[in-house]
């Protein structure tokens, strides 16, 4: 294990558009990849009929069961009072009752995060946890910084994101000083509301490469590595850069499909977008990580399948072999 | 002249990034198709050494000499204060002064806003003037309103953005009954932050078609056909759609020019993306439309052609024949 200590996934096995069978397809391949201990927390009939449909072995696999059922449209209030026995709600506790864990989930994003900030609690001195999300964008990506677990700030919320995004940034996605902006709606200091002024001043006198506010249309032009903003805009923009893409996606293939002389192009043209595509693919970071919470707490997308899970086992081993909470711990405390 | 009334524009000639060329080309042509009368607003020198050099025919223009020259950084008070004979005042002025009358400018945003309220006023009843931009998606559209006027709202503003867009969605862009969305990061009423929750109250109970909220995916699958969110978030969310769309139309070229094979395709498929591009030319609808003052003002991007110069004229006889002024008007008044 060059040294380093194992993972313990700890993973909500019910969660997610495509879970069970997904979920625990992904979670087996990258524990083996990747050298992970695996626990999968759900209704244990349901885990073994999924497996042995499957052919998952799960000889290695610890499973905790549950006997609560989380639906997309709980309040995350309401897990934590009345599904203490469900496998959002367990497997954040378990996590955060051993050593070199991480809680994943791809179901309720509300309740994960309650679950994960109930039961993990909050790294000392952190206001607010917040969503960090790596941005592919063809051959460079960002991380954008909140990505939806704050829709009301303060300045100095937005501060403690921007360190929490830089340490990310340098130790899981190896950027050497990254380069932190402050998403706004012009470059100029006094530009934008309150907030985002406010929080200029900070960030300029805070110990990171602060490259100034930077536009909507900058991000994509790669004028930043972290991008810091609001959990409000941050999820408006990380959605429509979502429907964005499916969008033109769709056009292109509409384009490929409108004659018999476009569909044969289309054909030799076929891989060299679907690698584009690729390149787009946010499966690739397996899921968002709930920076600021005392240990690895990763919320990955609804719609994942096995290979985001999978992806998002190699984000949280790289997160414990790269001890990112205890470095978020100190550069917080400054 | 089709019982209507002759517009007439009178434009800021020396803004934008392809003033006074552009500019110039743009308004005599679209004046000529659109049947509009022109006022041209800069200094004379110029304009006249401009127009000679390209062969611009003037005979059908008035010119309005300017004094005062506006820069990009020029904050908008200081040209109200100081620069009250530069182009883009001296326009909004006369603008409020005649009858039909329509203002552009595609130089300081800000400015050009600044400069529209203090000179044309707003419509009576109206709290805050919102820029309502058309978001062209291939087949589709929507229009964003607030696009970046208001960077602090409070929910009665929302509700009049809302109001507002209808009209001009309804009158101009000839949908009826417009769906009305609001931007927002859940589909669920309680969704958002307090101003979005309390917008939501208020806009279930305005006279319009209110398709409740609206995320950042959804209004690329066509949800709602006005998109109702703070200044803030809309500018973001408006430079981000540029930004991708540059981006893709980038990676897309980077794809044909890959080897010999996929630039011989692209050149059958040219055409077919080049149309394709062409469904989210920004230019097709010249401008935004700073509602909520009393005449029409159009904003038109900094990087303008002559192209979306001339469209912007369409947009302004459209809004003149078919009186959006007065029915924004009595529509906020209820």
């Amino acid at each position: 294990l060059n040294g380093f200590s194992r993972l313990n996934l700890i993973i909500d096995a019910m969660g997610g558009d495509f879970a069970p069978d997904e979920i625990i397809k992904g979670a087996i391949e990258g524990c083996s990849l990747y050298g992970a201990e695996l626990t999968l927390v759900g209704d244990k009939e349901i885990i073994k009929n999924c497996s042995e449909k499957n052919n998952f072995s799960l000889d290695e696999a610890r499973i905790i069961n549950s006997t609560d059922t989380v639906f997309m449209d709980d309040s995350p209030s309401d897990v934590l009072k009345y599904k203490k026995n469900s496998p959002v709600y367990l497997a954040s506790e378990y996590a955060s009752k051993i050593e070199n864990s991480a809680f994943l989930s791809a179901g309720n994003t509300g309740a994960a995060m309650a679950c994960a900030l109930f039961n993990m609690r909050k790294i000392e001195g952190v206001f607010r946890p917040a969503i960090a999300i790596v941005i592919p964008l063809g051959s460079r990506k960002f991380v954008l910084i909140d990505g939806g677990a704050n829709t009301e700030v303060k300045p100095v919320y937005l501060q403690q994101f921007a360190i929490m995004g830089k340490v990310y940034c340098r130790e899981i996605l190896k950027v050497k000083d990254p380069r932190i902006g402050l998403l706004n709606i012009g470059s100029e200091e006094k530009k934008g509301n309150e907030i985002t002024r406010e929080s200029y001043k900070l960030l300029k006198e805070t110990k990171i490469n602060f490259v100034g506010n930077v536009e909507g249309r900058d991000i994509f032009e790669g004028a930043a590595d972290v991008v810091v903003c609001d959990g409000f805009t941050g999820n408006i923009l990380l959605k429509a850069i979502e429907g964005m893409a499916g969008f033109f996606f769709g056009e292109i293939k509409k384009v490929f499909l409108s004659n018999f002389i476009t569909k044969v192009s289309s054909l030799i043209l076929k891989k060299y977008f679907k690698s584009m595509k690729k390149q787009f693919d946010y499966e690739e970071y397996g899921g968002a990580l709930l920076l600021g919470i005392n240990g690895i707490a990763i919320i990955s997308h609804g719609s994942s399948g096995a290979k985001a899970i999978k992806n998002a086992v190699r984000v949280a081993r790289d997160s414990v072999n790269n001890n990112l909470i205890s470095k978020i711990s100190s550069e917080i405390k400054g």
